[in-house]
């Protein structure tokens, strides 16, 4: 290990409340041991148009670990593997570009890339690992559907700015006697739906894990009129899907968020819910309002114990892992763990259980 | 005035923040005068079918004043002047069923009604005065578009909430270069729009008061670029209408609404600027998380003080009179001020010139 | 006016959230006027000892309104007019610096002195103007007792936090039935106890303006014993004082702020109840948690508006001038309206009368 | 197991955000077996006296997971084993009065008790267990100090709570240049402080897992006015000592609280920095804010999922087991594990890593 070791860190893929943390943590860290910090905007887009890059002083960081967003940039687009690039007869065409990142890594004498990001950003970080590049992760989701760690940062935070949204929800729906469909984030993943559903009361959750049938959603709506529950929240996935259904949240991240925007899943919910039970049904679209913001206090600490971890694994040259939570610890897996697969919820999880148990419908025969 | 006065109250139209606050100040001041309460339910429903009126004692409604909704349901629905009923041959017709209502508050004993509700609301309990009922108005509308008071509850939690929203996207709209247009409630006034804008650092506020120009919202929108601001935050009140447009806000209250939920203006305008300008831009209707809930401090301690002030008004023998704020002081105007008309945003408020003199655009030529 | 006007800022007395919001406002309306802005440091001390006087440019303010404390930093102490200075035989004097101030300000080409301060530091702008100054004062209180205006920013997020803190106590309160003794700020004014009093459901408010007597507060904690409510909250302003008593809140601001906290009326006050009525009873002073941070949106929002506003009086030359809340609009009064009194909660306001009427005790026959 | 138990709960110790979340999750899920629930009030003593036993209903609880408080009430006091009871002679004697509670729970036929307690509680039911009363235990405490669960519900509230009052002191003691004293609960363990301190910024953390140096301390404060910062948060742990000093936290829980709440750590720490740096200097006590009111999301969720597993171990007949998050699933582990130890801050932790790494100091030399 050099001297003084010069480390680049990104961030990558959407933005997730706890990134700044992360940051802040990883300079601190690094400067505890004399160490230089190197910020690359934009993703990997700052190591192929190098001009942006900027050394991260203590001073530039004390205290951002509240603030929304990421200092440096994020983008979904820009993987260097395979770039959109306008050739010369003007059409776009995907071209590797990988080695010129690599090249660029060398050039400015960095010694190892904290790649913090999803699914996308940690595959591509693991790429250039076996392209030579010491990279050491540090996984970002909001969706908690990230292998190797029990959760991430970002997750604790979109689970509580959507149950107290359904908790205004709530009075309104009971006041006016309504139904309320609340979508929320997740991808092909239920964590999200599952956890601020139960927390906020909901009466229905449909989730990708579990495909759902209308008919029995609505006789659980039903059900409530007997007894003079006229109300009720239900909470849907973004991916969720009805039983034999080919509604599948498609592709990954950004894009196919910006799809179900535009009348997705919970707006097809609410129609049909309204056809059939004849009840005055709404829906809303949490959207981005999960996944911006200052983080809660239980992501800002993770997210600060990361970065530092980080430092920590770059220390003892664990390059080519990730940071993990594993509680109460956290400690570090190998990143082919992470990105391998998707983390959806087990069907036999305690969380899934009690919602059963608290009279919660998933809209499937019991 | 009676020994022991037997006070109705209902609460009528949309939900707002305070509801429960105000019924508890009514029925805990009515106690301090030994008086009795008596809920109405699901707005003048309660009385053409008066088998669900219930007596409000000071244990049912202590400390709800923090909670959000109504406990004596609202409506958006049901004016007795213009009932929908099925005759006998199936048809819906409107019929005048306000005769009923006045025949069952007598028979029920009934001394006033105290009627908290928005424009629609109060303009039944105008009428119903003009037919000889004691009538006490308490002003409720998110929108502030309610003429003679200064402000009333549920607007500061409206305003606050949207807030919230606007710095949760603004940490994701800087971080990602992006547009982000954001729809609020107002009806045709153009109040939570410019407050939330202002509050939340947006570049760009549109509102009714003001048709706007795409074109120099776009170049607003523009202008960031060449100084390194790739973001920024486009604020749509619900009403806002194109210049020479006629995208107008149709209806009032809840049928309006739900029209626009199903792809309003803010949408609109989204797809506009992603056309103009190129850059990448999405857009979010915040919709009834504006609405329900807790309300913030200050609009509990309002909706407190409107509930008190109305058993003082009842006590004077005010009736006719709506309360009102006149900061510092909560008084009383009579009903048909603030049924009249709809208080829209001055073109010389002091807002409105802060919001300009920070270099907020309203997509006019300045 | 000069062509280019040179606009000096300062911040005086205690923090109060939304002073970076006027700071904001100043900057980005002076911007919006082609004129300059400088930034004073700790008062009136950055015009004694001119080094760190600094240019405030857009780029330096734009979105700090969210932000607690003020980036001017702030003093309670330093009035030119009586500076404690250190004479050469090491004893500490008072001296009248006002001059040099004078001086250094004229020597530094500025047109004008926006002084952002409570009475205090609004008392020395004042006395600036007298001597020829041209000075634009914007008042900052927690406390609600400037008068000249109906209220000022601060006073919002001060009364919320402390409802917050309320609600909180309220729960464990209950689930132990005990008697809760929360110590608020205000000084010799009631005001924040008497709305956050309210707003959190309190049995007993003891405030500056009604002295209180120990007996029938005792009487009225008791009362709720026979109808099973077996605890209860006490809110008492910090300057609150028993009937007959001499326990005056000593000087105003930090000083004598201090001195309560170390064991404040608040004790005093939890002690007395203990013994005269045998409840297990607690105390808690809220102290400096009501005067940082983030604004609420209503105080960042006046904030702006009191900022903007103050460049506009510049404008008009309304020098000597402070500006002010008149709902709806922000005007502006003379600046010795607002230094010469306090401004204490009316015995008949309707606050006041609502909180009797909801069965608020104020430790007073009735 | 009988075809229909009826299983008993109570809540003891101090109140912590999140009691009525085990609350309602107990009773649906046991309703959901067409079980009964009786809900005995103030911890034990409702088996002593148990006239006050009420049914609990899905009516009574459905949605009062996100209010504070126990609707069973709760006491510090009354361990049957060893009751204060006044004899004939009027002195105050302790008794076992344990065979009572075994014969009032065999006479009122229950089938098992679902214990929610803190390790007092918790011993009190495993010594009941011992006795032959089924008892399943549910962890509580917001202090995080119980073994056998990596957490509980109520501390991360307790963190949260903790962490928003150091950002609001903040931004006072920057713009005061001070330093701010904070001291928070948590016992003889350090977690609260830990996790606060990191999450707020804190420049020094003391906790009593590591004896501190009031020299070390203020040189760490003095460092920071070289570089020009002038301001420094020291979070102080209601249980932390002096190097070789013997200021204990005297007894556990609420009586060792409010000997300190009168003059604790935090306030003669402020005094010694004081004395030694000639700073300004205040201290806050932020006392039983950390325990009151709604829980987070998280603890939310964590209290239901605990609630509904302690039907499912009732189900399973795990009698003497309480139930334990081993993340990411809730198990359960014998009521033994638990009540033996506390579980204080280990030194390898990775937090604790974590805050050296950034800088922040425990009053030790390094």
């Amino acid at each position: 290990m050099s001297e003084r070791m010069r480390i680049a860190i990104n961030t990558g893929g959407g933005d997730a409340p706890g990134l700044n943390a992360v940051i802040e943590a990883v300079v601190l860290s690094a400067y505890n041991r004399n160490w230089e910090v190197y910020g690359i905007k934009q993703g990997y887009q700052g190591l192929l148009n190098t001009e942006d890059i900027m050394r991260l002083t203590p001073e530039m960081v004390r205290n951002i670990s509240s603030i929304g967003g990421t200092i440096l940039g994020t983008t979904n687009k820009g993987n260097p593997f395979k770039m959109a690039v306008e050739n010369m007869a003007g059409e776009v065409e995907e071209r590797d570009l990988s080695d010129r990142v690599v090249q660029n890594f060398h050039r400015l004498g960095l010694d190892c890339l904290i790649a913090v990001g999803g699914d996308g950003s940690l595959k591509i970080a693991y790429d250039f690992f076996k392209k030579g590049i010491p990279v050491i992760g540090v996984p970002k989701t909001i969706d908690n559907d990230l292998a190797g760690t029990v959760v991430t940062f970002g997750f604790d935070t979109a689970v509580s700015i959507a149950t107290e949204a359904i908790d205004r929800l709530h009075s309104t729906a009971k006041s006016h006697d309504r139904v309320m469909v609340v979508e929320v984030m997740g991808r092909n993943a239920g964590w999200i739906a599952l956890n601020s559903g139960i927390s906020g009361g909901a009466k229905v959750i449909l989730i990708p894990e579990i495909p759902f049938d209308m008919d029995i959603v609505c006789e659980k709506i039903m059900e409530g009129e007997v007894v003079g529950e006229r109300y009720a929240i239900v909470v849907v996935a973004e991916g969720a899907v009805p039983l034999g259904g080919t509604l599948v949240h498609k592709g990954s991240g950004e894009a196919g968020r910006q799809e179900v925007l535009l009348g997705g899943i919970g707006a097809v919910v609410a129609k049909s819910i309204a056809a059939k039970t004849g009840k005055d049904t709404r829906s809303i679209v949490l959207g981005h309002l999960q996944r911006g913001g200052s983080p809660t206090t239980f992501d800002r600490l993770l997210a600060l114990r990361f970065g530092s971890t980080a430092i920590r694994l770059v220390e003892k040259g664990l390059f080519g892992h990730m940071v993990a939570l594993s509680p109460p610890n956290v400690t570090s897996v190998p990143l082919e763990v992470a990105v391998g697969s998707t983390k959806c919820v087990p069907l036999d999880s305690d969380t899934l259980l009690t919602a059963r148990d608290i009279g919660i419908s998933f809209g499937q025969p019991e």
